[in-house]
């Protein structure tokens, strides 16, 4: 869309449109509302000043670039959003040349805008980037590593904070307080006056003095942090006047050095209902546009709501529970236990870094950390867990929820890597329930168990039913169902996966619950191999390094030679976004599908 | 050491004494130095002030911790510093019961004190962490986590920062400028009692105002980033003044809040040779104490030198050759590429995610980007990787040195995991040169790879002998020899470990530089699975999910059972520290010792 030539009005009403699009899509396919309607004025300011043809625009996680999108060249397939085939939740190059970046994990934007800057230094090209980053991905060190770069040596690049007080959750941190102190109070304006008069009261000759007088403005602003850093800060302005936006953003490109635009917004802006409202309205499904009511979802129950439960239980059972999330305390379940146990149970932002460490000195001191992080979130936590947790063989449950496919969200968030990336690192023992009261019970082992661990569970519903289990031991598997020939080895959900492709096959095959991948059942696997020669592995996670590889491993140790053994777990691609069950048959995971292989 | 009732005097003896030590001790073994005789001082100080048997001290890093291991139990051990079996140049909880914790990567010392101020919150106790960190630490985005829910919650925890200026090498970045602003110049203290004057001048009712005015000093110190932060700040402060110190640290200490103390110390004080010279005497090897003069080490070259020729030749050739470190310039062999195109190769400070992801954009724009880390510390950047690299199938090469055993820093630092953990990401190459020549020929091949690739080679020089090899090609593998019945399959480093296992056998054997364990080279394995039945892996890296284990899911695919695998790669469990031979004696990993296996 050229918007070069319109006028303010004319880019008011086009706002007032986008707006309409956003909501009549996510009403309809759901996705994330609040963060994007309160972005729209600055997108729209922002592709009025900057060229999306030449410089770079890059969205922090873009969830809130949906904008962006409509602005370019998605007008017309925008109704397809997050649907399988259809337009991503998040910016992708390969969907559009105008998205410059991959994005959907927290707070690389700056990162990802000193690289082009030094790229287009390196051209001697006349381009800018902007780095769009709300407050909530302020928080990451990741930030803060590019900020410390971007100060020292003074590329130029705009960033534009959208300051929506929102992040996921609540703002949690010392930046975020500082961020939330107005500078339109009465009182600050009045100090300012004042100050202005005892400077000009200073004799002739003092004027660094009176410099340094002015500046102590600047430590009742929030730009404090950033012009100390190097960084030229702007603001606060008003998110949401367009006119006044497309000003500042011109200033700011014309300085040809580093700015920050702070602007602040008003989440939802623009659909009354979500106006105000907090982490509820962050990521939705399909809901009534009139009512805000969502449409009825799936009965059954979610593994997070299994493990919010399950933790409240315990906790309330036992004072050395504690637990981390990292601004995802409803995505992982934690808030109910957060709410009664506000003191053993902490937000700390978007920081899985530090969530990660800081649960390694609970558990050396006699806590049972839970560090509950969605699969995918867990590989900005990695290093920690070798380094933090696993060298000094500690206690700490890893709870990884969003292990498998996640559907709608697709590419950044597949939760397929932990195994391959958790199994190698020694002192590590991986497990994984099934259904209902497996997850209670691989809950409560990992309570009483001293050494790290890693627990894996899916989105939404686990496939399986639920019915009774034992127990778990370390390192025990459990036997489902004795078969012919045929053994069926599941861990996690792929043991419901394995369930519904048996009741399809007519022969009788065997079932084995894995429960733990590392340490696996050798016993166990030893006798199996003796009776079964065919084995078939399901498991939703990536196969390259996965649970058919441990027990490859396993199997070539034990040199048996004679088991032939097919994994049904993720090809070595990256898994696009849409609706999980479509997603999954393009990948031939379905029960059908796999009986059919088998045959 | 109990130093409850030492004098001043007596404790400037001692830290005369320690110095001594160290430097008896360092001059033999090698070690680190200059931070750790600049932080002695400090170091007394605050085992004065805290006490070890129950305030936790958190060493970050804790290369600089030699004077707390002499002050509690290893003084008569310590001339083992870092040798097989002896004293751990690290913290080390299993070596002794005052080391709270393990360190060895940076940044990870705030983290962990916010952890155990929660421990101790939750427990009632009177006890309160100190952590001690380094300037150099305080650009990696773990510390600004941690900091962020510290000034939000407001912990007791001490922080002391023992700023030398250092860093490994120079300092980098805005946090580091920040941080040398000097508070002591006679200016600074002539302005501060003019402003205190206009303040006391100023009418009754405007205290607000003055403490404003009053808090503008701290514009001009580095403090205000911190206290911005909501930590209190106390500095700078003569990090050698002993008797100072401890006044200042029983203040802070006495607050019962979040506090920290900024320490100027002088890097190698109390050797003359090591004072003010910089990167060099960080680590250093055995040298003669009277001439500082390094005792000469094996002339063979080292992969990191090849590393170093290579790039500075690719790069004088190649104007789209770009490069970054994470503050190991001389580690990685970058130095000379840096000094001679400064605007084309950068230091980024210890920041090693912002190191990967600033390279995707350069990939993206034309450049060549090598992001050259060390094998363990690429576990920072590793979330990074995936999601701002891989998903974008960016031709950034990771180089990664020290793949392998390390030798004396020991289990933080081993490359043990690299393969385990990078060959599942989706569009990741991954190769390994022997020698020099294919050391060269694979990094040519990956500046003309348009995909991300991970190189990695062993810290020193190879075992094997130089040779020439064929270029190499995308999952192409070289056959070196041919033999009868058993194949040895060397990975990297691992082809000089076969050569040399190889020679101690009376039969011929294969050998097989498999050079790339992604892709693997198919046609090739399937032809030599026809002639040899018995293979043998070599690799210096973790078993689990290793090159072994890569081979294993290869013949499980194509249905080869009647190959025999053995891999001799490295067992589950963290590899300790000492001589690297002595330590691959300990893992059974000499030629020797796998060739007695293999018969």
């Amino acid at each position: 869309m050229n918007i070069e030539n319109y006028s303010i009005d004319e880019l008011n009403r086009l706002a007032t449109d986008i707006r309409e699009k956003i909501l009549d899509t996510v009403s309809k396919n759901g996705g994330h509302l609040s963060s994007t309607l309160g972005a729209t004025d600055l997108i729209i300011a922002m592709h009025k000043v900057f060229d999306v043809k030449k410089d770079p625009f890059i969205f922090d996680v873009s969830h809130q670039a949906y904008a962006h999108k409509l602005l370019t060249d998605r007008w017309e397939s925008f109704d397809t959003l997050r649907q399988f085939g259809g337009v991503c939740g998040y910016t992708k190059p390969s969907e559009s040349e105008y998205d410059y970046y991959v994005s959907g994990h927290s707070s690389t934007s700056i990162s990802l805008a000193v690289g082009a800057a030094k790229a287009i230094a390196l051209k001697g090209e006349d381009r800018i980037p902007v780095a769009f980053i709300g407050d909530g991905s302020m928080s990451a060190g990741m930030v803060y590593e590019a900020l410390n770069e971007l100060g020292d040596r003074k590329y130029p690049v705009i960033i534009i904070l959208n300051d929506n007080e929102m992040s996921i959750a609540k703002p949690i941190g010392a930046i975020s307080k500082l961020l939330s102190q107005s500078m339109a109070s009465p009182f600050y304006q009045k100090f300012k006056a004042k100050v202005e008069k005892i400077v000009d009261m200073m004799p002739e000759g003092t004027s660094y003095m009176a410099k340094r007088v002015e500046e102590s403005f600047k430590l009742i602003t929030p730009g404090i942090l950033f012009e100390e850093m190097g960084i030229e800060y702007i603001g606060p302005v008003d998110g949401h006047n367009i006119e006044s936006l497309i000003e500042t953003m011109k200033v700011a490109k014309s300085l040809k050095k580093p700015v920050i635009i702070h602007a602040q917004t008003t989440k939802g802006k623009g659909y009354e209902i979500a106006e105000g409202s907090k982490e509820h309205w962050h990521g939705v499904g399909a809901f009534d546009l009139k009512t805000g009511d969502a449409f009825k979802k799936s009965s059954s129950k979610s593994a997070t709501a299994i493990f919010s439960e399950t933790i409240l239980e315990m906790a309330t059972e036992d004072e050395t529970i504690v637990g981390v999330t990292a601004a995802m305390p409803t995505g992982t379940g934690m808030s109910a236990v957060m709410e009664k146990f506000p003191e053993r149970f902490w937000d700390v932002a978007i920081a899985e870094q530090h969530a990660v460490t800081s649960m390694g000195p609970l558990a050396k001191e006699g806590f049972k950390p839970f560090c509950t992080i969605y699969s995918t979130f867990l590989q900005r936590g990695f290093d920690q867990v070798i380094h933090d947790i696993a060298l000094m063989d500690l206690g700490v449950t890893f709870a990884l929820d969003r292990a498998g496919i996640v559907g709608e969200d697709g590419e950044t968030h597949q939760g397929a890597f932990d195994i391959s990336f958790l199994r190698g690192i020694p002192n590590m023992t991986l497990l994984a329930p099934y259904n209902e009261k497996s997850m209670k019970a691989a809950m409560y082992f990992a309570k009483e168990f001293t050494h790290p661990c890693a627990l894996r569970y899916p989105r939404g519903a686990f496939i399986a039913e639920d019915g009774a289990v034992p127990a778990y031991e370390l390192g025990k598997s459990h036997l489902l169902q004795e078969g012919e020939e045929i053994l069926f080895i599941g861990y996690g959900n792929g043991v419901g996966r394995a369930k519904e492709v048996a009741k399809l096959l007519d022969k009788e095959v065997a079932i084995l619950d894995l429960r733990f991948v590392k340490p696996l059942d050798e016993a166990m696997l030893s006798i199996l191999s003796r009776k079964y020669k065919q084995w078939f592995v399901f498991s939703d996670s990536a196969k390259m390094g996965g649970v058919g590889s441990a027990i490859l491993e396993f199997l070539s140790q034990e040199k048996i030679l004679d088991v032939v053994l097919t994994s049904f777990e993720y090809d070595d691609a990256f898994i696009t976004h849409g609706n999980t069950t479509l997603v999954e048959e393009s990948l031939g995971l379905l029960p059908e599908q796999l009986a059919k292989k088998i045959l």
